[in-house]
């Protein structure tokens, strides 16, 4: 499709977009469609990460993912994301790094946000440390920077989402996540429960006209994981979907010696569940499922096109 | 040993230091005595030369090795030497990054170093992008920057020495190796034939009155990795040392997916090297050889108190 015609097809969704429709309809589909995306989180933290991610892009059912810029695989992942623009892709905005042994800091130097810095000048563990010592100032400079090096790489985001959903942790953070999504017209990933829970508040504004809000975040729990059964939640969540827009959030990696290494002593989301989410959704299953139960797989690329013609 | 009491003996050893004696006396040996430190380079590059290094250290002949700051894995392998304080290492002062998918960049921000790092902000991958791009002040910066990290997690380095051997590139990178020795009071790894092949240039000033000159440097070439001889070429320097300072260079790390995805068509220095480096000086074989032909194991501790007591 040339650039022209590329434009006018997308003033016509555009103007297609109407608030008496739902998403389902403004993205062509049923009233009552089970839309989902399939998103592998941690792009750029490891090798592993990586690999699998790739995998799971190219072999299994995985449709989208993002990248985080501060860590050590970033260069890996986007220069595959550049040479893969069908790929669909975010900026996994990052403000914490929860690991024992393996730690990552902003792309600006401490000096430049010392208020997102440890004494060792790497990223808080936890969402709390982070929210008691942030400066809304330093969150916003290093943010930009962190899409800043993306775009300047050549990267060509579909979405912002956000590491351990941090941005969603306070009022004040998910004011700087709907300004930044404005600000570099990019649909941010936005959900009700999650916010309740990551904040603790309940009716925080996420509504926006400028953007989607999902309807239901499908992500696994430690209490599935620790019994085993944490490939039979994905199934459950697959056939027991829900009409709206869902979003499936994964982490695929390898289980190995690195990324042991990086998740120590942190079995949630750790090497062996990263494992899990690997084989599950590269799996014929898990393929054979999204097909029986009429699941319509969307992308951020299609949210993007909808919200910022 | 108490504070006082170890003050007094550096004292005496500093005053036992002669110029009619040569290294080897000073340090306690027989004049001909065959010195040696086997030392490890790169720690904090990555997962498998940490557990690598960790175990050549523990369980192999290796008896020193250095820190490479600016690296992912630094905060884990930190750790531990800051909790096994008796090891001796020094900080590996970083300016180049040679892998193809794996990058990383300086300590301090691409904007407070611009001429430091590519279009990326990355490190340049060679000694020769390096030096047309440098500006002298922000290299003092940056590995200012670096050695001041190391030391604000509390790291006790025994010396400094420089990745690639970046700074014997130049005699301007040369000169601010000598002043950060100085000014840290560390000795700086210095070998004649090191700063010939680096530089490509004679007689570049490297002695000085606050360190010991490295006599021989040991390290593997790639004509003896391609033909399967790098054991054997360990093997051989040990049998042949000559008298005097040896620093034998190895860069132990497991051949792991990690591993070979950071070293992705760079095989010198490689995966498999690293695998062959760590197999050998962590063998029974090694261990015989040293003790064989009465080879006296130093550190870079032994130097240090000689010449910054």
């Amino acid at each position: 499709m040339s650039g022209a015609l590329k434009a006018r097809v997308m003033v016509k969704l555009s103007a297609f977009m109407n608030d008496q429709q739902n998403l389902s309809q403004n993205l062509g589909y049923q009233k009552d469609a089970k839309l989902l995306i399939i998103h592998a989180d941690d792009a750029g933290l490891s090798q592993s990460e990586n690999k699998a991610t790739i995998q799971s892009l190219e072999q299994g059912s995985v449709n989208s993912f993002s990248i985080m810029v501060p860590c050590p695989w970033f260069y890996q992942v986007a220069l595959y994301a550049k040479e893969n623009p069908n790929y669909d892709y975010g900026i996994h905005l990052t403000l914490t790094c929860e690991w024992q042994s393996f730690k990552f800091g902003p792309v600006l130097s401490a000096k430049e946000v010392p208020s997102l810095v440890d004494n060792n000048d790497f990223f808080y563990k936890s969402r709390k440390e982070l929210i008691e010592n942030a400066n809304p100032k330093e969150v916003i400079l290093e943010l930009r920077a962190q899409i800043d090096r993306a775009l300047h790489f050549g990267l060509n985001p579909t979405h912002l989402d956000s590491h351990m959903y941090s941005l969603g942790a306070s009022e004040e953070l998910l004011k700087i996540y709907h300004e930044l999504g404005e600000e570099y017209k990019l649909p941010i990933m936005l959900n009700k429960t999650l916010v309740e829970e990551m904040s603790g508040l309940k009716d925080l504004l996420i509504n926006s006209s400028q953007n989607a809000v999902v309807d239901q975040v499908h992500l696994g729990n430690y209490e599935e994981f620790k019994i085993g059964n944490l490939s039979k939640f994905y199934e459950n969540s697959l056939k027991s979907l829900m009409p709206g827009f869902n979003l499936l959030l994964i982490h695929p990696a390898f289980n190995t010696s690195e990324m042991t290494s990086i998740t120590e002593n942190h079995p949630n989301f750790g090497a062996e569940w990263r494992q899990i989410d690997l084989d599950f959704f590269t799996s014929k299953k898990c393929e054979q499922i999204l097909f029986e139960n009429n699941i319509q797989m969307i992308t951020w690329k299609d949210i993007k096109r909808l919200y910022y013609p």
